[in-house]
């Protein structure tokens, strides 16, 4: 392995040169990491993230590693990715896992369409798995379709609860640290053994902190750390921070993070994800619309009525339809005001029923008709809306709540 | 407050009486505090539990303090009460908490039919509210009708699924060491954060441990760490094995524990505590039978049959029927062997209606009859037997599924 920079002196040399790449203004990195920011040409810094997956998951006491181990039919490791896929000034994904595990990761990618991820094979160990993924990242791995990030964010796979937030705030901090990590409070006391298994001490609790993810450095400064560090910190090491502290003597900025960011490591953390993903999913709706021009359009007055209750309300005029099945929208709404038929409804009946999405949980969709007495024949509508009668019964088989609502209103209101 | 024991000459002199308390055989106090052993007169320490339950929940972010909240719609400390109870040479366990939850703890304790718990006010902090519950305890209280134990175990109110064997094994180790912890690996680094929110060090996480509950002392050690303890560490203190190690020089022995001792700290923790006691309801049957004398009855056959397939199989007379309905036992096989009707079944699904239990879950019944075709005229009894369609249909309404089960057999066979 080349080592790097060329000519590089030594910790302490790299050091001094990595702080000079700092004292970005906080607020104005925070801003230019946003999407107007770099759209504007701004320096927005290239920010890539490394998953190490290459885990056994023999915490968890199942067969399966825990980082594949399905959530309402889902691999958890394709929620982490989807949380990160979510903000976009993420540029690269770059996955670690074994050799083994690699052709089920592209399974994975292709059923659930996930977008800018890159595969290596993960090493024996955590540190090593790290390392494989950077080593993709650096400028110089031939034939490498990926380039080096100014930010990389090191995650790991079992942590699908990942908010924007926090990501940006670990990338804000690492611009100007040169390396920062999220932090909790620790749950218990954490204490010292003796060799002969009796307490030699216990730690003060409120002076320590775990240390959790996401982190991010310089990629700099953390690829130097990799490749200075020894044989025994790849094998034991735990802590990317500790080697960027130790190699390359940056203290890393430590952000408060939310409970959210624990790590799914026991079978009882499997059970708290399905629920929180279930709980998610109760407050998820999608309203789909018949045309996608008018902003006036009844769906989006909808949306801002929803929004009040629900948490996550989007609005389509369908395009992006398969997508939002994909991640596991349960809660439909059809608003018909062009058509005076089922056309979209069916539309929105068949994606679902290929998706599959109905097996385990009950899929509810609401089609809204809307009937303007004064200028359509009242007997002849009903006719055709009572149709919607046989499709609920048809669906109904399948786990798909079909209900028909029909606003019947004089066009002059 | 009295210092214990008069004319103690300080924490030295103390531990080293109490040294000479130890030396039982390991083995030999494992048998000791077994039910027989105790039976036959021998020197089983007497054990008691405290449980500090003053807590305000702020982590969980609900207004209800955590160790109230409901699982299942019932309490999560009624859990931890069931688990402690169960265990036969646990003779007392005194609850600590707020003077605002004394009476809502009372009906707990009622609703619940807990037994042998007693209730002492906690104090502001956890350290406070044991001490509070160890002062219960103690000899020197007048008219209390509690008496001193030798060994106590102090636990968490949220911690719902300990085990016998790892109280065993604590309260042994307590004998032997005068304390005694269960421990569990990090999951998470510990870092040691500096003044300025960065990095000071991070500790080598194989060397060591979160420290978890249960733990046990020997009386006399817990008791004089409190009673010689600073209002420092009773505000700010974490760890009673640490006060233990402080005051009076003991070294706490530790005892690897299984993941099941986790705290429930975060709501996501209610999840996993609701999901893992749903799994345990499905592991869950009971097997009434119409007779208790025959130890040939085919209740105890399909015991042994069923011990195969799930974890908690339990056949009553129907004595303590009303017990295992309080514990939330789902699934009944009613035996019908010497009845030719269904006044075993009705009495069931009267107590189940009683209880509610199925408000939240069906509860599901077989009633099985045995029917001899060579002694029965065979229309006159299915007659008597289609009556359960009948009952079915009513109890339905109330989430209880009832099925009927008809053995036809010869008697020679």
């Amino acid at each position: 392995m080349e080592s790097w920079p060329p000519g590089a002196s030594g910790p302490t040399e790299a050091g001094r040169r990595l702080r000079g790449l700092r004292g970005a203004d906080l607020a104005a990195s925070a801003s230019l990491l946003s999407g107007a920011g770099a759209e504007a040409g701004c320096s927005a810094p290239a920010v890539a993230a490394v998953l190490p997956a290459g885990g056994s998951g023999e915490r968890m006491g199942v067969p399966t590693p825990k980082q594949f181990c399905p959530i309402l039919e889902r691999p958890l490791i394709s929620y982490t990715l989807q949380a990160l896929e979510r903000v976009s000034w993420i540029k690269d994904i770059v996955v670690a896992v074994t050799g083994e595990n690699m052709e089920a990761m592209k399974c994975i990618i292709q059923r659930y369409q996930h977008k800018g991820i890159s595969l290596v094979e993960s090493g024996v160990t955590r540190h090593r798995s790290i390392f494989n993924g950077l080593k993709a990242l650096a400028e110089d791995q031939p034939n490498c379709r990926l380039s080096k990030p100014e930010v990389v964010i090191i995650h790991d796979a079992v942590r699908p609860f990942v908010e924007e937030d926090v990501l940006l705030k670990v990338v804000t901090a690492a611009k100007e640290h040169g390396a920062a990590g999220a932090i909790r409070p620790l749950v218990s006391t954490v204490i010292s053994p003796s060799v002969d298994g009796c307490l030699d001490h216990s730690l003060e609790r409120a002076r320590h902190r775990a240390s959790e993810m996401p982190q991010a450095f310089l990629f700099d400064v953390i690829y130097e750390a990799y490749q200075q560090c020894s044989d025994y910190d790849l094998e034991f090491g735990t802590e990317c921070l500790h080697l960027a502290l130790k190699y390359c003597h940056i203290k890393a900025k430590l952000i408060e993070g939310s409970p959210d960011l624990w790590k799914v490591t026991y079978k009882r953390d499997l059970y708290a994800a399905e629920s929180i993903i279930k709980e998610r999913i109760s407050q998820q709706i999608c309203v789909v619309m018949d045309t996608k021009e008018d902003e006036e359009h009844v769906g989006h007055r909808l949306e801002e009525m929803l929004k009040n209750e629900l948490n996550h309300v989007k609005v389509t005029s369908g395009r992006d339809l398969q997508q939002i099945i994909l991640e596991q929208c349960y809660n439909f709404v059809c608003v018909n005001v062009m058509t005076s038929d089922f056309e979209e409804t069916q539309k929105l009946l068949n994606m679902l029923e290929e998706s599959n999405l109905s097996i385990l949980y009950p899929v509810v969709v609401i089609s809204v008709q809307f009937l303007d007495y004064e200028s359509v024949p009242f007997g002849q509508k009903m006719e055709n809306l009572m149709q919607i009668r046989e499709f609920a019964k048809e669906v109904k088989k399948r786990n798909i709540l079909l209900y028909g609502l029909l606003v019947y209103y004089p066009q002059s209101f």
